[in-house]
């Protein structure tokens, strides 16, 4: 195995390398390359290659699908951002900001489609379960962005609601990536359905920390504004747990989420979520969505050492600060 | 070879019978019943249909791919009216107007995957090449649109690259309908070729066709308002044909262009082409076209009287009045 970094970097430079230059349709393709280009941690086609690695297929035979699911990932990033009217990604303007909303519609679906034919570049023999795979998965996803944007309108959401949104909107691909590289590794269908678990279960987890930092974060190495979600009255982890929890505090939460966008806002209901055990609680359930992952993986046939590299790539994300 | 009206029916049934149902997601799956179920000719799943019967598979084993060809063409229309701000659609509200922009975007995208699903609904001997096919089109279809969204801030748009325009946005599916159905039913790569071509000669027939009805289409059978095209100053067949025509009436069409929307616009630009013969002309490129379509399918090594039922297809498509 090589280290997670490495993986990684070998999806970067295959990204990087990507080339769907054309005069003609250039407002289709040039929005794609910004998109993809915009850097970010490769999660997802690092968990692919891995997986790959691990069961014994070589990560070069991964890269092009772990590209499509990058690529997919990215394609719901440019629609997402018009659903949501974010000008803003990575620091960057949106492709709907850069370009207009028309453009990131259409490039997005490009993307999909483009997404599908690299996931599609694996031996005929596998191509049926990694296609349905794949599928199935998306379709997930756009169910998970569906119940975000009921959400939206709903004054409380259950958390076992906002547990099920997040993994389908969040889990559900890097499960798919998990079970695809697996597949591509000529793991048997036992061991590739664990490394569905164990996606899905890191998904929840990578999702609750994700929550956390949006509000806890270092604004130093987070990237982005600190309380973004605060001042969106977002459905996060810490709003659903806190207002599920009940008591004074979550009615004084109640009226803080009436106050206008600002930093006052955000130190109050940070304050509130701090006076509630937020953090901790929060840290606790990333600990146990963590060890569901793990779980997973020692129930596949993998050995110690290949064990021990999923394990540390569960380790750096939930200790991550960006 | 069955009746053209019988492919169509085992479309539209099998289209009625189609069972997403959610309650949970029912703001996901149901635009995209309302989408599929507003009715228009099925020409795509009986392009497929046909094809895969004339080459010897039954049009049973076709259906699935079909309504995926269908509901891609649909997802299409759902992205497109967004595109547009398009209201109505088939005499119905569109479905970003009944519902909104998210639920249009998000429900296309929906449509996108499914429609993959069920074009892969084939024997796994030939997924591979049915898929690329599906694939390599749709990303024509996508450089089509953004060809016309780019036409649409040009004053004048040479006519080749009209026609280039509709082969991508038009041709492009018919072909991927004719071609994968071929293949479902068992012809050689040439010969599936051979309808590839048959399928895009017949689209870029087809919309030129339907340009001409945009204006010289009866009201009573049409099934939209007459002129909408002239309203919109849309580069339609008609108008780039007329402006590339040059001379005064080609001036004049250009002040009326300037004219408010309204019946007296579409009238005077209506005398116009009129004046210009843009009917006879328009009458003579889509012969030339549907001419095209049908030598294509005399170079298959189809026999006569299934050869037949392609030229009653074409007939039928270039006679219509919607």
């Amino acid at each position: 195995m090589l280290r997670i970094s490495e993986y990684s970097a070998m999806a970067e430079a295959a990204i990087r390398a990507l080339n769907l230059s054309s005069e003609t349709f250039d407002n289709l393709y040039a929005p794609i390359i910004y998109g993809m280009q915009a850097g970010g941690k490769r999660l997802r086609p690092t968990i692919l290659m891995m997986a790959a690695d691990a069961f014994g297929g070589s990560p070069e035979k991964a890269v092009n699908p772990a590209i499509g699911i990058e690529m997919f990932h990215n394609f719901t990033l440019l629609h997402d951002d018009v659903m949501d009217k974010s000008d803003t990604r990575r620091g960057r303007p949106s492709v709907h900001a850069k370009w207009d909303d028309n453009t990131a519609i259409l490039s997005g679906d490009t993307m999909l489609t483009l997404a599908t034919k690299k996931i599609s570049e694996v031996d005929d023999s596998i191509l049926r379960p990694i296609l349905d795979t794949f599928n199935d998965q998306a379709l997930r996803v756009y169910e998970g962005q569906r119940l975000d944007m009921d959400f939206e309108n709903m004054t409380e959401v259950a958390l076992d609601d906002y547990i099920e949104m997040i993994k389908l909107k969040t889990g559900a691909l890097l499960g798919a990536a998990a079970k695809i590289g697996a597949l591509i590794g000529g793991a048997s269908k036992e061991d590739a359905e664990k490394m569905y678990d164990f996606g899905l279960m890191l998904g929840v987890a990578f999702q609750i920390e994700d929550d956390y930092l949006d509000t806890f974060g270092n604004p130093d190495t987070f990237g982005k504004p600190i309380g973004g979600d605060i001042n969106n009255n977002k459905k996060t982890f810490l709003m659903v747990k806190a207002l599920a929890t009940g008591g004074p505090n979550a009615e004084a939460l109640k009226v803080a989420m009436k106050m206008p966008a600002g930093p006052t806002k955000v130190k109050t209901v940070t304050r509130i979520y701090e006076t509630m055990g937020m953090p901790a609680l929060s840290k606790a359930d990333v600990a146990a969505y963590s060890s569901k992952a793990l779980a997973a993986i020692k129930k596949t046939s993998l050995s110690d050492d290949r064990r021990e590299a999923f394990r540390k790539l569960i380790d750096k994300l939930i200790t991550r600060t960006k």
